[in-house]
């Protein structure tokens, strides 16, 4: 089976040349790897906790799902879709909010962040905290189950969640005695590569020390005559040691590349004419994506279309049919298909059925019955449904007495009738 | 505008006399008046949260919107629905998840008893607790504020619980700056009539003394026949005051009746004769109602069409356009709507425009900004949206400078290009 590969995509902010770096280009270039079905979406239910800026939300999401188009993200082979136009996840996330720990969901690390911080100010524990922060977990894990993702690539801060996700999948599988869902493996990174800003600092929005991604030709040469140096003049031999102007440079060239630089510096370039290099690499490697981005963010209607398009084949292909499994294991099921004994009687003679329950003591029971409801046979508890189950299918291919014989079984019928019984199920198991 | 009145229906257990004359008669009696508008829906995604026996879950479902038609509900007047078909109840909860306050729901009662009882014996807080116990106040505000309900009867320990869902209604208003949600009132009834079960205590599941609404008229009178009376002889005056029996007969009798009643037992009744007319009594009231819930029990695929068709057209009525307003409210929006730059250049020159919005301090603001995004005037800040409503209203009015001066305001512009650009959205509105 192909494997699965689940990457969400954080929707506020205009991305900066760190995102692109870290984020995107890696995703985006991992996405080309044929032997994997990409998932990608735009996280807007999530953003909703923080964000509260209508008009900024949409602006945000048009600029991301443009981004990722301009970067080469294709959505012919690959998923790409905007979490809220798959109403099937909030649903399930109501699913698993009835199997989720609420004691697991206390000790998220994101949820126990603002806590600290509340304490540290004096103020009561879940003082401005919204339930939204303290139910991401639950919906991320319905982000990841509903597609039965087999590998979650994140940063390191992630790795709860996913551990979260599987609890809660696993939790779901156990209680209604199936496997519903894949439990997702995380998949860390561990040399994501993080980018200096124009002061040196890792780039982020909260030093304001970003270059954007898609910032002209001359607001990038702008930007990038900003970047902090120390004072060597012209000819001066120059670290590339701690240099942000070095490893920017780094980050969108070759090795080859890289190393003509890196002699620059010891053959002393001045920092106006590295930053000239600088600016002409980064450039080339952006120029045809800002010209692509712009095309694409002039034809809004397009990139609705793809995001609708790709949500839609989606919930036809898997979250439809599988809330529809879901449902049906949770007991939202058509009633014109429960078994009245008044319908069971008039309509068709019922077949002996194998009956899979669970106990008050946590333990896992199947049982043997007639159409008529009657038992045949009963077995002692089991630690997991998969044990039953398994039981179950050594049962149905019995033909003679002996095989019916365990010690974990007893029989409640003679031992013909329930013979006949099992014969009667795999004769109309073959019809 | 006709009053919104909406009821939500446990769908766990097999109902008996208690619910019957505590819930079902009284409400589907309030259903037959005319100038409301009455919602009765089943609970089943609540009841997930307790209930992980899925045949179970679909049998009670069954059962109990069988009653409620065989009781006199009539789906033609009134809409009658199953929660689960209305997946826009889910994705509202997420929306209302992003503004409830998680220390409101902490201080849920359900939630607190259970933590209590952890205490009680010893164990971590939130232990065996799931998420869904917690979250459980901001479903039931999906419930109610999806359909913008004016009134809830509850009981006295559902109060609570109404009021949440005003607090998130009003929430969610006062963060996207406009009355999405109808605020619902709580409608408590003082009288709600509870029966007392066969021995004596108040008829429930729980105590195992309860009379099934459908038990056969056999089964009917051998229970009534069990019910627990003093030993007086028959002859022996006895009293009403405290006799379940007579409690009983007076839920299903009219005035006349019950005095009667009260008359033969001044004189004497014996009890075998009194359990024979509380019979009688009950079984003339049930009878029809049992033969009617027959009909339906073996048509079940006529309830799941009543059921879906509900459910169906309040999605079109109600549902679906509400989320429609909700999810542009909160910024999920079509992105081919975003006034990209590119795009008001090029299409049509852009208006002058009142910008509302909530600062860190949590207070309101607003702003005037031109066609080209300058600030032209800059409002304090208010303690609600609507009194910064209130004061753009006044503001849009205003032709002469003096009408611009107010102490809570500050011009960032020209008075006379204030004035114009007034003038201008003036012209547009009447465009």
């Amino acid at each position: 089976m192909t494997t699965r590969v689940l990457t969400g995509i954080t929707t506020s902010g205009t991305p900066h040349l760190g995102n692109y770096v870290g984020a995107v280009r890696p995703a985006v270039a991992a996405s080309h790897v044929q032997d994997n079905e990409s998932f990608y979406f735009l996280a807007d239910l999530h953003s909703l906790i923080k964000a509260q800026d209508p008009a900024r939300t949409q602006r945000s999401t048009l600029e991301i799902a443009a981004t990722w188009l301009a970067c080469g993200l294709d959505p012919d082979k690959v998923w790409f879709y905007r979490q809220s136009d798959i109403p099937e996840i909030t649903e399930l996330t109501w699913y698993l909010t009835c199997v989720a720990g609420k004691g697991i969901l206390n000790r998220a690390h994101a949820y126990k962040a603002a806590v600290d911080k509340n304490r540290a100010d004096g103020e009561d524990d879940d003082a401005g905290i919204n339930a939204g922060l303290f139910m991401y977990p639950v919906l991320m894990a319905a982000d990841i189950l509903i597609f039965n993702a087999h590998r979650v690539p994140v940063g390191r801060d992630q790795i709860q969640h996913i551990e979260m996700a599987r609890d809660f999948g696993q939790r779901f599988n156990h209680v209604y005695g199936r496997d519903y869902f894949t439990l997702p493996e995380v998949v860390i990174d561990e040399n994501v590569a993080t980018l200096p800003g124009l002061d040196g600092r890792k780039m982020s929005k909260s030093y304001g020390n970003t270059i954007p991604l898609f910032a002209s030709r001359d607001e990038l040469k702008k930007l990038i005559a900003s970047i902090v140096t120390d004072s060597r003049a012209p000819g001066e031999p120059k670290t590339t040691e701690g240099s942000a102007l070095f490893q920017l440079y780094q980050a969108f060239a070759s090795p080859a590349e890289t190393a003509a630089f890196a002699g620059a510096f010891v053959n002393g370039i001045g920092w106006g004419d590295a930053k000239q290099q600088l600016f002409e690499r980064i450039d080339a490697e952006v120029a045809p994506l800002r010209e692509k981005y712009q095309a694409l963010m002039a034809r809004p209607q397009d990139i609705e279309a793809v995001l609708r398009d790709g949500a839609q084949r989606l919930r036809q292909q898997y979250a439809m049919p599988l809330l529809k499994d879901v449902r049906e294991a949770v007991g939202l099921r058509d009633l014109s298909q429960v078994a009245t004994t008044e319908q069971t009687t008039v309509e068709k003679p019922s077949l002996p059925q194998f009956k899979q329950y669970r106990e008050k003591d946590g333990r896992f029971y199947f049982k043997l019955v007639d159409g008529h409801g009657e038992m045949l046979l009963a077995s002692s508890g089991f630690d997991s449904p998969k044990e039953a189950g398994q039981l179950i299918a050594v049962i149905k291919k019995a033909r003679r007495a002996d095989e019916l014989e365990t010690p974990v079984m007893e029989l409640h019928a003679r031992t013909d009738i329930v013979l006949a019984a099992l014969q009667q199920l795999r004769d109309a198991a073959e019809a």
